[in-house]
């Protein structure tokens, strides 16, 4: 017991001592060891863009090396760490919520495009048009608090289900995705989200699900209201406002705002990724851009322009995305061949 | 060396085995220890305020528990982390560039406000109106890319000096401040800065007088515009578009859309804080909100009509906040009394 005091002291001493653990972290063993996180990977040209990034970017002898505070890497989410089709999850959100909004306002039942989300006709909910979406959108995401949309979303994440896994949304993220995460981390990268979809709903599961805690996670954020409550205590009330669009200029925008550095490492996997990509790329130094592409049917979608696949208008990658990636070595992955598995329950 | 070694190993693999080091560091011993860091404060209520607060939140069997990812600390900078007077630094900046934005623009000289402030008279520049200043401000802090206005601030703190100690304003900080956010990140708290003024110019120095990364920096914000320049590169330019009013209500408002939490800790000194205070405070269980009375004529200022004080109109500090941190519980920092000394340099 003596021994392991003594241990236990050296540690926290040890510890005390050191600016941050990740700097503990970067001999040259440990990355090795380390590698071995990407299980999930196929040998290949994917898997090796991140390892030589991450050795050179953490090997002090490298002239690549970059300082640990610098370390910052952003990942898109839908369509990149999880399932986008048929239809991205806080959009099916917002579409669950409209039966409960209307159970409190029934005059919504008469109007559209409420009316035909109420329907369940699917080919009629498939053809609601921008302006339909986002009036849905504002209805079903303002007017309450902050901790009532987080009790909400809580409930519902617990209990929907993707029509064809079967599995809750949270069980539908990429394993190898969270490799790579998990292997950044290791090697001192601060690791963020950077949807286009609403930050206040990524925040809700970031920490759980990928181990981001949601002062991390930027995305389009509807701004929110100041007040007391009827008891007189200070609320937050969720607006019909726009903040932040964060999609395509609106991503590097949002990391100057939210961040304040630029990123080192942007993982995206579509067009509304591209100037988050560009604007990484564009810093100097050593820098991992990547992009998923959607090229396997069997064991999850294939979609996207560049693969001569439909275009689904769901994150779309399109032949000029696929044009630029190659023009500015940002590296593409293949789902079909770079990942042995698609998710943890493969 | 094998010996080292061993112990080196375990170290690592313990490292990688623990969620997080502020868990590790939550012995009680080891607060005592810590408690150690509040050296420049006296003991009274302020600082008995502070060791009670940490000691009940990081003690696992205390009922006030706080769990470590929810241990968010903010801190307002002017006038509670270091002098606002007799300007608020970032308001001297402006200042200081009117006379180089002048020689780019030469039309600008007979134009006002800038013709008053390269006049150079104190009195007239001392009563330029709101709307004034905030054309100072825009022509000022707009139209550059992010990194060039990085640059400008960091050559402008390198040698713009505080008229009374003639010393760089960097060197301002209090030093009773900077022992309070070291104790709380040693017990696992994060730190934010929550400003009124610019978060794009506290991040350029955040991270080296504070600890703060650019990223835990809240502050009111210009919109930036992605763009390409003229070699093609992208760039991020500041628009003269206010994104975000970090003052008073929005305050809570910039903390729920950055860090997406409620914070546990916040310090504050004027009206501006009151919110942020507020909605802390509303949060249930063990929360800590602090106040810094400026009363200390001799080591720094005394202003406020919490104490009988002048109003300056900067950091004010009035007797209903006063009133409102009696009746909330909120604890009155006194510099005079509960600061030993203010400065690093005392």
């Amino acid at each position: 017991m003596k021994r392991i005091d003594m241990n236990r002291r050296v540690l926290l001493a040890t510890l005390a001592a050191l600016p941050t653990v990740p700097a503990l972290l970067t001999t040259a063993a440990t990355v090795q060891a380390q590698a071995s996180q990407l299980a999930s990977w196929n040998d290949g040209p994917a898997k090796q863009a991140i390892l030589d990034f991450v050795r050179s970017t953490t090997d002090r002898a490298s002239p690549e090396f970059v300082r640990p505070e610098e370390r910052i890497a952003t990942f898109d989410q839908d369509g990149t760490l999880w399932v986008e089709h048929p239809m991205y999850s806080q959009m099916m959100y917002c579409l669950d919520r409209v039966p409960v909004l209307a159970a409190e306002k029934p005059a919504l039942k008469d109007e559209e495009p409420f009316r035909t989300v109420l329907s369940g006709d699917r080919e009629a909910i498939a053809k609601l048009t921008i302006p339909d979406l986002e009036k849905i959108i504002v209805a079903t995401l303002t007017g309450m608090t902050a901790e009532e949309f987080d009790a909400e979303v809580k409930k519902w994440l617990a209990s929907a289900r993707h029509p064809r896994w079967n599995r809750l949304y949270t069980e539908l993220t990429y394993q190898p995705m969270q490799e790579v995460m998990s292997y950044l981390r290791a090697n001192g990268y601060k690791t963020f989200i950077v949807t286009g979809f609403g930050q206040d709903f990524v925040r809700v599961y970031s920490q759980q699900i990928y181990g981001i805690p949601p002062e991390q996670v930027v995305g389009s954020a509807l701004a929110t209201k100041y007040g007391y409550g009827k008891d007189g205590k200070p609320i937050l009330i969720k607006e019909p406002k726009l903040m932040l669009n964060d999609n395509d200029a609106g991503k590097p925008e949002g990391i100057h705002l939210m961040i304040g550095r630029r990123p080192r490492v942007a993982f995206g996997n579509s067009t509304g990724d591209q100037q988050m990509l560009e604007y990484t790329g564009a810093g100097g130094g050593a820098r991992l851009m990547m992009l998923v592409l959607h090229d396997d049917t069997q064991r999850e979608y294939a979609y996207g322009p560049a693969q001569g696949l439909p275009d689904t208008k769901v994150g779309t990658f399109t032949q000029a995305l696929y044009d630029e990636a190659r023009k500015d070595g940002w590296t593409v992955i293949s789902m079909k061949n770079d990942w042995k598995r698609i998710f943890a329950f493969d």
